[in-house]
């Protein structure tokens, strides 16, 4: 197995909590990684766009990476966010990442500017992977437009490719478009995509993807586990299948505020529900309604009983 | 006068220069803020898009707040930009702004995550405005759609000036859209707003506006100045007429590219092409392109004599 594949499997891209403060919940974070990788978590993409990590700072991003360290979870599944709009911070996130023992840095490309060009793009990379100048970094590019408005391009993944080699060891699409993951596996295999949602686990896997990070799997990782199981065999439709079901309710609302009010439920922890601006918490009444109507599907009958 | 008004004129949203080593060059940036105050400029607000703020760390942006007060320039007439995606760095860049003694904050909408509600975007500026916790603040909001994704509409004004009064100073409209500045202008009489681009400064001040923060006015200050001084008389609609030119010959360029070129040109000082990236220089054909359309404007010429 190339070291480019090591990392596979059900991630999800872990929720953060706050304090009433609005600063990183230390404690509840590492509690909340330790139940994902128990219930169905291959690994965890923390800091990404479900951990609200654009709204934190750097040093507060830099003490959730070290809580995790310190916590003595398994850095070497972890697949820390570090993208920034500012090159210098995208570069001190990736070098803290790396020195943490951090399995891979998912980056975001810079995303203020609107239409940079390729070499534009192809310079703010190459200047990240030179000024970290580890070679154990493995970058996984983020290609999210619907929120970052600049895509990654198949060329723009050939060039760094052809410059870094197994430095680019992947790529998540949240593009939530299949047609788009399907041509990154056809025209670089081998390569490390995840899908970003666990809707398309099982198209991803069959067409040669390595599995999912996903905002949902904070909740569904343990149904999300037998689907990765079973990927090879018949069962795995009908899994995947009450999977997607359960993707999709949460889809309908907004989607981090959504996570954590289940989180909140299963947790018992009302402190789950505080995001940071301009996200902000479900209303009373959708989170009746969200509740009712995932309580409606018999496959999350068992999610629910995890709770305390 | 009122305090909201006492900021007006002429603006350049200051480019930063950086040195090789893509660190801000703060003796650069303090010539050129004093070039421009000498050469039309009745104030100045570095670190907006122009200046590449959100390319830059907190650390680097404070860097060069602090280059501008130590130099003794004129802090009662800078508007510096403090937005960001993270609320803890909109707070300790708006902080460290008041306390060098800023005439006010331009402040982007967090602009990560798309179709904020107007709770999340008022909760975001309320937490600015509580944390900063300084009668000093007077605070410019930044609409810039094309870049930003996120509109500064007037129902979130209104809702920001209720409840925060004078704190809520002005607006920077740089949508380009004159009808936009319109509605501002009329909405709320007495509030500071400044037009993106010297195309309007005209027109801004005619309507009840105080003058406009513009990119090009990097260059085309002593151009501004004669429409800013004349605007209450006939004369001033020509002096318009040849600044606009002015402005659409850079317009059909990457901007900040296009303004960095000729301040090099200007200045002798090469170092001014160097940008951040995803954005980057001209290429060697456009540059020549680009200062020869200039040297073809009558009006350019008193600039270009400028040049040491």
């Amino acid at each position: 197995m190339t070291e480019a594949s090591e990392l596979r499997g059900v991630y999800a891209a872990v929720l953060t909590p706050f304090t009433a403060a609005l600063e990183p919940n230390l404690g509840a974070f590492v509690a909340h990684c330790r139940w994902l990788l128990a219930h169905g978590c291959d690994g965890l993409a923390p800091l990404g766009t479900t951990g609200e990590a654009n709204s934190l700072s750097v040093a507060q991003r830099l003490a959730l990476v070290e809580a995790a360290a310190a916590a003595g979870l398994p850095m070497g599944r972890f697949i820390f966010g570090a993208g920034s709009c500012a090159l210098a911070d995208a570069v001190a996130v990736t070098k803290a990442v790396v020195a943490a023992g951090s399995g891979g840095a998912l980056l975001l490309p810079p995303f203020y500017y609107k239409n940079p060009t390729e070499d534009g793009l192809f310079a703010f990379f190459s200047e990240v992977v030179q000024r970290v100048g580890d070679r154990r970094l493995r970058l996984y590019l983020y290609h999210f437009p619907q929120l970052s408005t600049v895509p990654i391009t198949p060329a723009l993944v050939a060039r760094l490719k052809r410059q870094y080699g197994d430095t680019i060891a992947g790529l998540k699409d949240s593009s939530g478009d299949w047609q788009t993951t399907a041509t990154f596996l056809k025209e670089f295999p081998g390569f490390g995509v995840f899908s970003g949602s666990e809707q398309f686990l099982l198209p991803n896997l069959r067409a040669g993807g390595v599995g999912c990070i996903s905002a949902s799997t904070n909740v569904t990782a343990p149904l999300a586990r037998p689907v990765y199981a079973a990927w090879q065999s018949d069962a795995a439709d009908a899994l995947q299948e009450g999977l997607t079901a359960v993707r999709l309710v949460f889809q309908s609302y907004p989607l981090q505020a959504a996570l954590k009010e289940i989180v909140a439920v299963i947790t018992g922890d009302p402190s789950w529900r505080v995001l940071l601006p301009p996200n902000h918490p479900l209303a009373p009444a959708e989170r009746a309604a969200l509740a009712a109507r995932l309580r409606d599907l018999p496959q999350m009958q068992p999610v629910f009983r995890l709770a305390a």
